[in-house]
């Protein structure tokens, strides 16, 4: 049996109006063959940074070859270019407002084979309209390049480093003295109340590491070490973990509970990481030793 | 690669129950080779006017000999016919109600190949519950009919003029003197609170053309012109345009925000929309013309 | 044409994230010729029960050789088998807490071909996260024996009487003197707002069968006789019924309406069912003969 084309999905449509559907039934005019699949519609409306990383956390889970078409597209009939890129074995279709910039960051622009403006009009629709550019653009430039369409057919060829806009999550880190600190935000909330911050492994690895460390969510303390999984937390402790469905992102849940409603946490909320300066430690270290009495 | 048959759903039965799902497992017993997709399923229940809209701005973009099952049907278990029309190259599934009036108006009968009262039990699950006929009558018809079941085989044939339930939409207009106004209402907002009225362009161009206008969302004047994108509003402001998902429907927007949260208007909000007198337009001349003293 | 192997996913983990699309890249790598489908994801979050109800309800529409994956897994992480079933024509894959058993309940084990703990690492992805077995292990697992793996490759065959969970629904019946009721809860609503409650028909055609009998939702009596469709009742009438989408399971509804609108009852909420006494009968029908003075 030979193998369909795949084509991923990836918008801030919802599936209330079916507008999704049209996209669907374009590519399948233009493709009739193509398998098409949803990884999202319900990315926040016109939250590109929440796309990016429901983008980055789930592409590489698909087949090489896939084609991924994602619109979050605050710009929709203004200047912004529709881009297409191949890299990693994928393709990639959008807009370039930073959506792709978390699965492909700014170190890995060695692993793009080719990126181009989408400007050659005869692979849109014939009437291309001013709000619609998922249905009139993307899904047809998408099932013509399942149908073996080169990017370069689509436009002129740009170089990444000088054209991909990237995606910059909410981070920064402090230092001053002996008291090391991170600034994040939380940047999405999933169905089970679980908060994701926009704090990833590697600088949490970097600035804290083995030390003891507090957390603020909204200027509240939360004394919750890093643990393993959902569950290994007690009845109602808010616990973090990297390693979630956001792997590389630092994310609060409560076991079998909600996190957000423990919290009260938002999207948009201020997450602060510190490690314990030295009197803390002391503090925490003589508090942990008269316990055993 | 062969084509597979495409059949499209369109329910009010929301996606947490499963019963969509036990509508595909019919349709993929009887006819394992054809491809599904779903065009909505929460069109708000029993909203046969919702269905039917959503139905119409979106059908046109699938191949030809796609099949739709519309199952919007607040009479199921009642004595409402189901039926199958062929028309436009399309085969259309559903209840008797008026959901396919708005991609069949009545000027379009002519496109009518042809009418088929479906009764014929042969085509159908062998147990027909009372509350559940998308997945006991019309899943199985679509499937059979993707399978080369001719109309005809299904039952009567009928007239589309005697036979076919319009879909009027709430929308009349009124002279008086040098005013002309056209009455409608809201009846869809979409994810983005986008407001959708029942008010088409061409009744609009009819009855206010070239004219200056005023809009009331119940009883609220809005000053918004006609725009040609989403993003050609000032900050908050409200705007109308043709052209959304909706195409034929204006629709009001606020660039970034909600149009609903804005002006306050639900579902079944009164909007009207009048030329200006000559008076006011006087009024309004004599302002434009004060302003660059 | 062939027709090719085809998988269903019910999961409470939402559409909103993508974490779905994932497990649906993972099955399309090791599997590209699957068609894949969704029961449902918006079970509630670890709803074992809601989600075994559906299961049952749906998946005997299903072609024979369709490949089930439940992952509503309080416990992922934790010590719960993973485990595969061979029954009735289908495959079940998921966590042995209970989904599966009410599709399978007890009485019907001699359906059960075969049934297998899934430990065999091979047929995971590499890296096993603690979080999302459902993409890392029952996805892959799917996708393989969709390739033709057998059972009883994927770890040690087990005895289902010895070994797997069963889904006992909240309900009991009690007897005292001429009186005999049944006590149940609300399980679940669906979004025309219809309660189904855990009260099955071979319970009610048991206890009650043809007496007339009173209904009770957490504590307030309705006087609603059972009903053959939604669409039976009077305006705002609340009517029972056996045969919704729910086929065996007693669930209110009010015509056109939301009955849980109308009775103000949730998930949880109680329902009892007794039968008249005989001293109500008297006065029940001694009311019904004076009316027609």
């Amino acid at each position: 049996m030979k193998t369909r084309p795949l084509i991923v999905l990836l918008t801030d449509f919802g599936l209330k109006d079916g507008s999704v559907s049209a996209m669907k039934g374009v590519i399948k005019t233009i493709c009739p063959e193509a398998d098409i699949m949803d990884m999202s519609h319900d990315i926040p409306a016109f939250d590109v940074i929440v796309g990016g990383l429901i983008l980055n956390m789930h592409y590489a889970y698909f087949p090489k070859g896939t084609i991924f078409v994602c619109v979050v597209d605050p710009g929709v009939g203004t200047e912004r270019a529709p881009i297409a890129i191949k890299a990693k074995g994928y393709t990639f279709i959008g807009p370039n407002n930073g959506i792709f910039g978390q699965a492909i960051p700014f170190p890995e622009y060695k692993h793009i084979e080719k990126i181009a403006v989408i400007e050659n009009e005869k692979y849109f629709l014939p009437n291309v309209s001013d709000t619609f550019h998922g249905r009139d653009i993307f899904a047809p430039v998408a099932a013509h390049i399942a149908r073996g369409v080169p990017l370069k057919k689509l436009g002129r060829e740009v170089r990444p480093k000088c054209f991909l806009t990237p995606l910059s999550l909410p981070i920064h880190t402090e230092h001053q003295g002996e008291l090391s600190s991170i600034f994040g935000k939380i940047v999405y909330i999933d169905d089970f109340g679980n908060l994701v911050s926009s704090i990833d492994k590697a600088t949490f690895q970097d600035v804290i590491g083995e030390q003891p460390f507090h957390i603020w969510i909204d200027g509240t303390k939360w004394t919750c070490g890093i643990k393993r999984t959902f569950a290994d937390g007690a009845e109602d402790e808010v616990v973090a973990l990297f390693g979630g469905d956001f792997g590389d992102l630092l994310t609060f849940a409560v076991k079998e509970k909600s996190a957000a409603e423990r919290t009260g946490a938002r999207v948009g909320s201020e997450v602060r990481i510190s490690n314990y300066t030295r009197s803390e430690l002391r503090k925490a270290l003589s508090k942990h030793k008269k316990r055993p009495r």
